[in-house]
């Protein structure tokens, strides 16, 4: 299999590819298990440059919003792209342009792409929770209707709609996935109004001062890094006759108050880690995180085999281990 | 008040311009009634003639996909822009890169030329109940997914979404209208799925013969012209604080078989009249129809003052009146 990571030097791309390599084996169009002979890794800062000396990859450096770059990255022997890359929410709101050009224009171009090579390639593409907004129902469901409070979540709504008929086309195999908002994310705060959710528990756990900009109240649908990583190789490795003419789904996650996640900080690391959080309201973001609908109902997810975080302890516990050598700051 | 029409030389777009010029009044964004200074009618075939030696109308011919010609046809002084030109269903099936230049890059031109102005122009956008179709429940609501089963549907909900979030970020005024099947549309069939909707009818009346592709039990939501119209300048004319954070709506329709239409056509014109439909099933027009869910709800429309057709009856009596002088072929 030839594969393509866009947005490889984010931190989902890292676990993805590492994943990849790890494991070796993805299942191709014809239900068979392959091995990965080639993995593209494109991003617009270079990297992810830990995994540059693996035989099977190819680092590819280059600005999604050109055209000759992500022509580079999709070769036209592409098997699978995984396309990650975006502005996220308060990038996409503070910049509209820069949003429509990355997570609208980049995303047509990718399925362009792919199409034009005529071998009708798989495109695992990351939506968002952030596709509802607004006045929703108390449980969101697989029909309940997108209608984004946001431009990053207008943009995502509009990329699963085109994978979906591009898929219907028969011009690419595609699946759309809208990832619950992820924590623990490792590294430092983005420009996503949900970043604060990481930063936490991240920054407590590694002895330094964290700000929640929102209420303790607030509630959040959530998923871990794992997880995500998890399900986007399952939505990838399915049959597209489980797919059904609809190739959009809302993966699994679970709904926690800030509070509640800050006391499961402190049944895994303690009372001197929680009391480094910083509360200090900010009207942008809450008026953000309060037009995100926190309950889903996600039955076409289970249906399809896709899976969901036990706890937020366990979610803790795993990003220690993963991103911390196992060590916090107590 | 300075007005555009996108393909104003529709069927839509001609009774519309009419209609504007003699009422010679509309709603201005300060909720004043306002005179027509200037009515632009845009259209690729030029036209509509009949209208072109009304002081106020200037006739601009062009191509929606040539960006020169949209900002020829929308001014910096534009007021209101309703934008009607599409590349119909079967059309957007048939060319799919001309279904995306028209109905979605072109409706994305004219919310940026709007943007532009800087004016935040009213901005109304023609959508279609063709937003809906593959698994959807018994009756649509305001608030099921939009699951599009064509890509003329899937470039409709991309420009609702756009015009959400232009609207949202305060660089148009906009309103999105998901227009039902209309009937009786006057004129030649055309490449829409549903045009034999209108055949049947029209064509018997005039002594002509006309062929019904789908099976007397195919039921659709359909609309009068008339009532289309009038529901485009209420819609226009509504407070923007009436319409809330989302400016979509279906419009208000009713749901009949065909063999219901007919019903009403020979109760309207007589057996010798219905007798000229020839029922030629065609599985490329029956399966795209089937697609269509036929049953809605429209709660938000009737909360907005939006209004219905009373009956088929009435309907194609207004057809008989508007379109025929008055006079059927018995």
């Amino acid at each position: 299999m030839n594969v393509t990571i866009t947005g490889a030097s984010g931190f989902i791309g890292r676990k993805l590819a590492r994943r990849l390599l790890d494991a070796n084996a993805l299942i191709d169009k014809n239900g068979r298990e392959q091995r990965i002979e080639r993995l593209i890794l494109f991003d617009v800062v270079g990297g992810p440059d830990e995994l540059s000396d693996d035989p099977r990859v190819a680092l590819v450096t280059g600005d999604i919003t050109d055209l000759a770059a992500i022509e580079k990255a999709i070769p036209s022997d592409t098997d699978t792209v995984f396309h990650l890359a975006a502005v996220v929410s308060a990038g996409a709101e503070e910049n509209f342009d820069l949003g429509m050009a990355v997570n609208l224009d980049a995303t047509r171009q990718i399925l362009e792409i792919s199409r034009r090579h005529g071998t009708r390639p798989k495109v695992v593409f990351a939506s968002s929770c952030a596709a509802f907004g607004g006045d929703v129902p108390g449980v969101i469901t697989d029909m309940t209707a997108r209608t984004p409070g946001t431009s990053y979540g207008t943009q995502k709504v509009i990329g699963e709609l085109l994978v979906n008929d591009y898929s219907r086309k028969q011009f690419v195999d595609g699946r759309a996935l809208r990832f619950p908002t992820v924590v623990v994310r490792p590294g430092k705060p983005n420009k996503a109004a949900s970043t604060f959710a990481s930063s936490i528990i991240r920054e407590p756990l590694q002895g330094e001062r964290a700000v929640c900009p929102v209420t303790p109240g607030s509630r959040m649908f959530l998923a871990s890094p794992r997880t995500i990583v998890e399900n986007v190789l399952r939505a990838h490795n399915l049959d597209e006759t489980e797919w059904g003419p609809s190739r959009e789904v809302t993966l699994p996650g679970f709904t926690l108050t800030i509070r509640e996640m800050v006391d499961a900080l402190e049944r895994v690391a303690g009372k001197t880690v929680v009391d480094r959080i910083d509360w200090q309201p900010d009207t942008f973001i809450q008026a953000i995180v309060s037009g995100w609908p926190p309950e889903f109902e996600t039955a076409k997810a289970t249906n399809l085999g896709l899976v969901r975080d036990n706890s937020m302890d366990e979610v803790i516990l795993g990003f220690i281990e993963d991103e911390l050598d196992g060590v916090f700051a107590a």
